[in-house]
Parts: C-alpha cells; sequence; structure tokens
C-alpha cells in the first residue's frame, strides 16, 4: 500500500455537508460563476474556510474567504486555492491548509536552515515531498549546494503552486533541482547509501497509515542514504497537542541516528503543512533534527551562516537568522523533561 | 475618561445577532436549562465560542463548547465562562479568550519570571490588571518577595476567577498579596517615588482609548514608580500583525526608560489574554521588558533563577526556564532589524 496514497484517503477532516448554514452558501469563482462552493467551506460559515480535524476536536480555525482560484481533485487528494481576506493567498489539502502567502516564510525558513547551517558546506540535499517549491527556494539560497533531488508524490501540487504561488514555486527554477514525481518512500530505499549531506522530509504524518514515516523502517531508510555526519530534519507537530506522539518519534530517532537528536519547535501562524500533515497546528510547529554517526553535529550552534547575497532570484531571508537557529532548541519545561529524557 | 472603561465599550467584537444560525441556537447552562445563548457564540456555528474582532479582520479561532457555567456583565465588561470541548473551562470578557485552563501557564509564568528573574531579590512587585490571580501565583514562587499589590478594576473578573479557576486564583491567597480594586493608571499616579522593585501590567491594549497605556505619560508612571533598575514587564501583542505598533512602543520605552529596552515573546496557543486585549493572538505573544536608570539590568540573561520549592501552595513550574527565557529575546529577521533600530 502506498502510504501517501492511505494518508490522503483516511485523513480527511470531517465534513459537515448537510449543515444548515451550507444550503444557502456559494462562492464566487475567478471567472464570476457561482459555483457549489467546497464541502470544507460549508461547516462553519459561508464564505469562511475552516480548518476542523479529528486530530484536534473541539478546534477550528478560520479565514475569511474572497475568492475560490482553484479547484480539483489529483490522484492523491482535493486541492484547493483561495484568496483570503487577510493571509494572501492559501493552499489547502484535503481540507487542511498548507500555506498561506503571508507566512509561508517561516516554515520554510526553519525546516531548511535548521539542518543546512548545521553542517559546514552541504552538497547534495533531497527533499521528500515539499512539492510547493518554497524548501527548494530556501535550499538554493546555499551556494556550497550542486545538487538537490526531490521526490513529491502529487504533481498537481507543483502545478498549482506554480501557477498561483510563484515567489515559493521560484524554487523549481534553480538549475540544480531535480525533480522526481514519485513515492518518496521508494525514491529513499533505491538512494545510494551515504549519498546525501541532508535529507528534509517535507510530507508524513506520524499518525494515520503515513505513520510509518515516522517510525524505524524509514528512518533507517534516511540514515542509510545520508553520509557520515549527515543530517535530517522532519515535521513533528506541535508540542502543545501531542507529546506522546513526539516522544515514541524522538525514542525511534534515538535507536537510529548515532550522531545527535533534537528538537526544535517555532511560531507560524497559519500552521503550514505540506501534503497531510494536520499537526502544526496552535501557531506552534515542531521539527526532529538528527545526525547519523560520523563528524559531530551541534545543531544548536549553526557553523554554516547563510550568505545570503549568494542567490540572486530570492528575497533577503524573512525569519531565519542564527539567533533564532539556536532558540528554537529551548523546550518549555513540560516538553523538555520528556524529549531530553529519550533523546539522551 | 475612565480609559479601561472606555476600552471595554469601544472594544466589543462586532456581533452578528441576526444571524441565521442563532436563530435555532441555545445553549444548557449549569442548571440545565435551556436559555438563549450568549451573543459572541452566535456569529460561526450553534455550539461553538468564536472569537472575532476588527483587530484581526478575516479570521476566527473557535473552540467547541460544552456548557456555559456563567454569564454576567460588570460596570466594564462582559464576563462568561464556559466549559470548552478541549481546554477545559475558559474565561471569556468583551467576547475575547482571556485564559483557558489548559495553557494558561506559558502566559503567567512568562510575564512574571521574564522580568522577576532578571533582577536579585525583588522585593516589592506591583501587578495593575490581571484579575485572575495567575500572576499573583507566580509572583508569590519568589521567596524573596516581601509585598504584592495588585490594582484590578473589575471585581467581577476576581470573583469569577475564585468561583471556577481555583488552580488560577490560588493566587488570591498569598498573605503577601494586597488586592485594590480601582484604576490602574490613577493607582500608579499616587504610588510612592521609586517603591516597586518590578511591575507587571497585565491590562492594557495598544489600540483604542486604552492606548494612553502604552503611551509616554502611563510609562512615565511605571518609571517613576520603579526604583532605579526596577523593572517593568508589559504585554506587547503579536510580531506577526502589527510591527507598526510595536515599533511606537519601542520607541516611547526607549525615551522613558534609561536602562534597558526589550522585546520578547513566546507561544500560547489560546492566546490568553487580559482585561480587554485583543492583541495576542496567532498562538503568540509579545511582552516589552524594560528598566529604570540604575544598575544594570540584563534581561537576556536571567540572574535570579526561581527556587520552585519556596512557594508549598504551587505546583511545579509548566513552562518556564532558564533557557526560554533567554531565548524569547530571540526574533525573527523581519521583527530584529525593526525592533533594534528603535531600542538601541
Amino acid at each position: 500500500m502506498d502510504a501517501k496514497e492511505a494518508s490522503a484517503t483516511d485523513l480527511k477532516r470531517p465534513r459537515e455537508e448537510d449543515d444548515a448554514a451550507a444550503a444557502a452558501a456559494s462562492m464566487e469563482t475567478e471567472n464570476g460563476d457561482q459555483t457549489k462552493e467546497p464541502a470544507c467551506f460549508s461547516s462553519v460559515i459561508p464564505g469562511w474556510f475552516s480548518e476542523m480535524s479529528p486530530m484536534w476536536p473541539g478546534e477550528a480555525h478560520s479565514l475569511k474567504v474572497e475568492k475560490v482560484l482553484f479547484q480539483g481533485k489529483s490522484d492523491y487528494q482535493d486541492v484547493i486555492v483561495f484568496q483570503s481576506a487577510t493571509y494572501g493567498k492559501v493552499l489547502v489539502l484535503d481540507g487542511v491548509i498548507q500555506l498561506t502567502e503571508r507566512d509561508e516564510c517561516a516554515y520554510q525558513e526553519m525546516i531548511t536552515h535548521l539542518p543546512l547551517c548545521s553542517i559546514p558546506n552541504p552538497k547534495k540535499v533531497l527533499v521528500i515531498g515539499g512539492g510547493d517549491g518554497g524548501v527548494l527556494r530556501e535550499v538554493a539560497r546555499h551556494a556550497s549546494v550542486e545538487q538537490i533531488d526531490m521526490c513529491e508524490i502529487d504533481k498537481m501540487v507543483v502545478d498549482v503552486s506554480k501557477q498561483f504561488f510563484p515567489n515559493v514555486a521560484i524554487g523549481f527554477e534553480d538549475p540544480r533541482v531535480n525533480l522526481v514525481i514519485g513515492d518518496g518512500v521508494a525514491f529513499l530505499k533505491n538512494a545510494a547509501e551515504g549519498s546525501y549531506d541532508a535529507v528534509i522530509v517535507d510530507s508524513s504524518d506520524p499518525i494515520g497509515p503515513a505513520k510509518e514515516l515516522f517510525e524505524k523502517p524509514f528512518f533507517q531508510s534516511v540514515a542509510r542514504a545520508l553520509r557520515p555526519g549527515g543530517v535530517v530534519c522532519t515535521q513533528a507537530e506541535s508540542l502543545w497537542l501531542h507529546m506522546d506522539i513526539i516522544e515514541d518519534i524522538v525514542s525511534n530517532c534515538r535507536e537510529i541516528f548515532k550522531g545527535s537528536v533534537n528538537y526544535a519547535w517555532t511560531s507560524v501562524p497559519t500552521y503550514p503543512r505540506h501534503v497531510s500533515l494536520p499537526f502544526n497546528i496552535h501557531g506552534v510547529i515542531g521539527f526532529m533534527l538528527c545526525s547519523t554517526e560520523g563528524p559531530d553535529v551541534d545543531f544548536k550552534n549553526p557553523v554554516n551562516p547563510i550568505d545570503d547575497s549568494s542567490s540572486k532570484s530570492n528575497a533577503p531571508l524573512k525569519f531565519y537568522n542564527a539567533e533564532i537557529h539556536s532558540a528554537a532548541f529551548c523546550l518549555p519545561s513540560f516538553a523538555k523533561k520528556v524529549i531530553e529524557s529519550k533523546a539522551n
């Protein structure tokens, strides 16, 4: 079974298509036509998009919808792009916000530079998922990088990003990028041993059928594909919600990665996420950062600052800097005790 | 004009009492009676409380309501307590969430210990606002403190907290506490010069009629009431929303406080707030930390760790620790440039 395909099917958010409020609601499309609004818009109020999920019962985060720009169904998931009232354009996959133009910088910059600034001279980088191109845009800032492989399962995400989010999809224009449309798990299994300096996992979910992406076999594939002293960064949800799951992930990583194992977190208002990861809610996103046996990696003290001038196509960094890199590893007391006991 | 009273009047959130969804909605009270639901419950969906405000247009954060426990109208504001599905009991003033049982620790611990752990041996502390008692609970952890004055304008907030949030209101039980029900601005004007080691401002809003609490005359009152090298901590909204306002606050503080002027931030999922402060949205809360001329205060490197065992009535700290204290001063690049240019 393809883990991501199953994920897209099973992690759909509950829809309340019979909600009384939905009956009267309709959305204006880009062409000005009145059409039935997407099902996910109907569960709270007409004209608002509400993100609800069994993963965060009893809560909803809503953005006002000005116009639906795109609605499609790929082989893997429902894809929607809408113009929000205050967050710019918003990408939604299976009812879950993936990115907004207003705050995507925080997520993209942190998931990329936390690993790449922690090792000297990264040359070969693999991105699993990340089909919007934002992580590629950030990897491209590193002048030392010679090759950027990306394996994204859903071509529609790439196409939609290129059409509606040019400042994010600009990452695909870098000549060092090799894009493969396919399953990331299989791609990693076939990767040459010790071939990558860094792997960034931007498409996974620790609960449900895709949970294998947070379990030992997947981490073993990652570790195998990394050179000695290579690094991986993978999303790891919100400290506020699922400490029990984080605890398991940290334990698994501790078994597989014989270098260092760390948890970091940062703030992103609308919790941007990628392919079916409904976890980073509460304005907080977590990351697991691990290194393989080899040259020591001290993630908390970055050794490889970004030369922001190296990438002509990029605007300056908006969020990441060396201080916020180190600060991301300082955890609240309730989380620190649990994570440090598992990581050391 | 009483600033807080005006604030309570003018900063009400928009209500959509005519919303079609509201017509059918009713809430069960603690006694099991069916009553008309509070107006603020009707704007999104029946049975859900939605926080909406002109301060964050186009967004709503909703919590599922299980039961309304209290509904009242004080001289200053509407007061509601409800049992949420997943955040425990929630206190709402004028339609804005003030605290939830689940995450109040982060806010209360940070606004208190950021200033008190930055100076040696604090003895006399003033809290403006903070009528739920949570800040008092945290101040009481400091064994060196001999006197804790609090000036809260709304007695109903104190009473409701004692009735429904005993783990927060426990702060009032400390024998060092002197509670005054009254206007904080007037209280500060009458305070003896140089009488406090620390002032914590837990009831203000930099926009609208209460904006004077973030302007020079108020800060001058605070500075006058502090001893040389004394410290103030005041809430200062979200970096993600209102950098222009933060810029002004930092400029004002820089003029008044001749010691150090710093901005810190932290993460709180439901953005707990106190009396009429609709700012800390996006899971992020900011704080201004300033010191008066006198012994140097280096807020980023706390000199006064908490002896957690000193307060028998308190559970251990959940959020605050020395690392997260320092990390709170590391700002994203977009904010760092602006704030540092004004603060130095």
